[in-house]
């Protein structure tokens, strides 16, 4: 295991340490360790509020920022912040306004956060919730509340925060970023396994020359393992699952975010990207905007995900606002 | 080879297809398709020109747009750009104020400027060069002309493109190019080589269990190979290497940049960059401005570069300003 690391068990806070000094002109830490708050938050806004595991760098704490989340609770690697974490984040975000805790769909953060929305309530904070499950593959349609949240859920920060900075309520930022997820489709293809620190090996595998379509970012199963593809066909594997679910159609004008996991040199992102969009063009489908890069990963996993939302006035708008985070600068 | 392409040959210019439709706010093509140009270049500066070789995403084309370069030339993976794509670069920059050529210390690169230099001066184009050699460990002090340019050029482009922007003349914009890399030092540390893609396999090896200090973005040797070594020390190490060289001594006022080489994970280069924090307060050395993250790197190489610039007044003010391109917003 080729790390740059001193003992596993402190890279969460060693990575915290650097990663305040490092953006000190956009997030600053606060009493709780496991909580990392934007820095100059504007008075009298809803609160946006996020979290999850480590090791997914940008996300969770590089969506926080101007105009994107104000407060992001921080877990171990691949595993949900405390409950105190999460509480914390409110706390921290609240204006009296209320808060909007926009969160991905695994066990961990569904009972951690409703735990926190409960502690919150006790001390008269107003917490409510969209839960991310953008990821097609991890469930079927007709089981969305299955679904796993992936690389949608920027997009989701993106317009949540957003909404909150224009000055909107509680319920019309909750709105907002509810119609972001759920206009929203993802699926991964991973060609690596990654290693936890604290492991030392591996705790899934991909064998070479194959690919794992639908992986989640924790090596969670697939819907299928089949021999690798080269990026035309990777690509159109990728359209195929990701725009019959919505499903997306001709006339559409959408976002579309291109991941990488971790390890895929960026340059073969671009490829694929460059296929995707041959593909939707042919469709009839219009990208009024992409994201191409390094925007939610699993530690070292190679492989790639793919992300289209569906645009309509609100969203466009709120996703052409300016951003000011460590992830998502425009 | 778990990558994502079609055929290897194609990769270059399938990658720059992508590339250009994904920021199509910032960049455009030129009628040479190795030749990346900034959108709307502000009229009567003096032109910025950079190249290099494919597969250090963002370099080179990333840091092509506002206040940076305005054009980039493009190789292929690891190969020097043609001159005729430098020259074509320097064609589409000129404004009549000259261009200044800002590139790193390779052979391919020296030679093919050269004659781009020479081929632009019969038609009328007044080009000054930059050549970046921040890289320590690439060769003895007393021999600076010989050592490598790795991650100060992100710097160095940084304040050329900021010097420009401000209506500085050749003369003026090649100085401060100048100045900035004379300022910065650079250390690499590889802990898993790469894979050119039309290759199919590790053309340098670095055993698990080691680490290869001084290593160039290529495989190039370094100066040691020692066994692995957790982050403090492997700070500690890269900080011993670059402060006395320079020498950055009690005082000085500094940028310092921490670019992973591809597939090491964003996180660790928090945990790197917190311990190398640490060191320069202990010497009394000032960190101005941090640069964490994937700025300059070798395919899916694991491991880091740390460099540092010495900040004047002039570079301070360049450094500061702001910045729109793919690899570098701010």
């Amino acid at each position: 295991m080729q790390r740059i690391m001193n003992n596993p068990d402190d890279i969460v806070d060693e990575m915290l340490k650097g990663f305040l000094k490092a953006h000190s002109d956009i997030v600053e830490g606060t009493e709780n360790p496991r909580v990392v708050k934007a820095k100059n938050i504007p008075e009298g806004k809803v609160g946006v509020v996020t979290g999850g595991g480590s090791g997914h760098k940008p996300a969770f704490i590089g969506y926080v920022g101007e105009n994107m989340c104000d407060a992001a609770a921080v877990g171990e690697i691949c595993s949900s912040p405390t409950a105190a974490a999460f509480l914390d984040g409110f706390k921290v975000a609240d204006q009296g306004k209320g808060v909007a805790c926009l969160y991905g769909n695994y066990s961990g953060d569904n009972m951690n956060v409703k735990m926190a929305v409960k502690m919150a309530k006790r001390q008269g904070i107003t917490v409510k919730t969209v839960v991310a499950n953008d990821d097609v593959a991890s469930a079927p349609k007709d089981q969305r509340e299955k679904r796993r949240g992936v690389a949608g859920e920027v997009l989701m920060w993106k317009v949540g925060g957003a909404k909150a900075a224009k000055g909107g309520s509680l319920d019309e930022v909750i709105a907002a970023a509810q119609k972001a997820i759920d206009n929203t489709r993802s699926v991964g293809i991973g060609l690596t396994p990654c290693t936890l620190p604290a492991v030392g090996h591996p705790n899934f595998e991909i064998k070479d020359g194959t690919m794992e379509v639908g992986i989640g970012h924790h090596g969670e199963p697939g819907i299928e393992v089949c021999e690798l593809e080269d990026a035309h066909h990777m690509a159109k594997r990728m359209v195929d699952i990701v725009l019959p679910d919505y499903p997306f159609v001709e006339g559409d004008e959408v976002v579309v975010l291109v991941s990488g996991l971790g390890a895929t040199p960026v340059m073969e992102l671009y490829v694929l990207y460059d296929e995707i969009d041959q593909l939707l063009k042919e469709k009839g489908i219009k990208t009024h905007k992409a994201y191409v890069g390094n925007y939610f990963t699993s530690l070292e996993m190679m492989g790639a995900t793919l992300t289209i939302m569906k645009l309509d006035d609100e969203l466009k708008e709120l996703i052409d606002m300016p951003a000011k985070s460590m992830g998502l600068k425009q």
